[in-house]
């Protein structure tokens, strides 16, 4: 069972801003790259699949989030690395936690949360509905042990 | 005293992904653009500003989240509803509503949160360090009534 | 009948890359924002239309290139100034002349052109199959006068 | 001498739009991403760096251009072949190839090139001047021989 992924992401310059860093708006498109390839890991891909009636099904964003503590610069090489925090009936959270060299040590400088859910598309009206994980899902993913890597509360 | 401030924004092609709704990372991108939009409002910009001292300033983002209750399509025209939640020493946090209009009438769709710190750049070493908010800040910008448009807990 | 067609925009902070100047990226999704706003102009849309035996079509880019004269920055005021330049069987090629104001006059800072391609979306295959202009389309826009607003030639 | 270079970059599920494709704006970012990877290569950075006489230096683009003959989907993995075509007094002019496997056999999607400028920028006006290119660079890379995977002509 996986409750853990990590892939290495380089910052590139269309990932900037002209404050010379990386846009906040990219960390949320990496925590969802890391999410994907978690997903292809296990032979699934978040996107274009069906469920056994047919129904084609997808992964919307419920809610995001991510506090930044140090700046990415270009060409930095970060560390993502999702921890499964949440699984409920129809929808997954997971933390992602950015990691970057400096002086030699890796060091956390942005952690995120994204919550999906899982949909059916109906084709008549287009709309989505919420629906069970899929039972490969629930297979192969599984939450973390309690205090595994959390956050560090401030006093 | 400011302490809301409202603009409309269209969902461009270029802002919609294979699910055919706007990715969720152009969410943080239209509340940025109605903050810096706000700012320009009382005659300031977020990028390129000095302190007395001369020194560079900016407004990095330390926190953001959003959570997501309808999608946004293609050409949706969306209001953007910015409330001032807090001001601190160095960072005000606003939320940003998104509404758009269903079957006549204005809904919420999405609802997100940034704070942003001011910080003043060192020439040097180029690290930012955290400073007091602006005089000319405080002297526009104010803290919205308590329960002002604040988010309906679900029961 | 239109062969123009004009839209201002302003550069956005997530415009922006580390050299402090728009992104290179963003001047397509500028002239694809103003090329679809001419779309809506004349009451269609790029995207979500039907042909009249119910086949969805749509508008995929064919070439596409840019010649950059001058940076763009944060908070620039930009005229896109599209002139039709070619209309054939099932493809459009227009101009888009970026000009920015620099000490009182508007000046030109870069120049673009895109080919579009009109195709209709087999149902089965999902294969993208071209076909010809829609009536409404050659009903509604023109090519530019011959020698309108070209690009002049260096000596 | 390097007169090309390789990579595999696989199209995200935040390249892709409401047509189900990647968009056509994120093939230029995928040439930027093959060039600036190519100066890695060689121990350089597209930016960042300075002259001898420590004015800082940069690449702004000229002119970039691309042809799309198939769209890439979200998962392609699409090969990235960078062609060098010319090497003048400031500036560089390559090609990219975007191959991608249909049925088995790698097929050209799209076809691009970008002209890159070497600057400096004047501390005190901000302006860029254009500046011969560095040695360090015409010691590393050449123009590929003349009939080096060029584009046939249709007939």
């Amino acid at each position: 069972m996986i409750y853990e992924y990590k892939i290495n992401k380089m910052v590139e310059f269309s990932h900037t801003d002209m404050a010379g860093i990386m846009h906040f708006s990219n960390f949320y498109r990496f925590m969802e790259a890391v999410e994907h390839d978690m997903f292809r890991k296990v032979g699934h891909s978040i996107a274009g699949e069906h469920d056994e009636q047919g129904t084609p099904i997808g992964w919307p964003r419920v809610q995001a989030e991510c506090s930044f503590f140090a700046p990415l610069r270009f060409e930095d090489v970060i560390e993502l690395h999702l921890v499964i925090r949440e699984i409920r009936n129809a929808t997954l959270r997971y933390e992602v936690i950015f990691r970057k060299m400096v002086e030699g040590e890796l060091v956390e400088a942005a952690r995120g949360s994204v919550t999906i859910v899982h949909v059916g598309f109906n084709p008549e009206t287009k709309k989505m509905l919420a629906r069970p994980l899929p039972d490969w899902l629930t297979g192969e993913f599984c939450v973390a042990p309690e205090n595994y890597l959390i956050k560090k509360q401030k006093k």
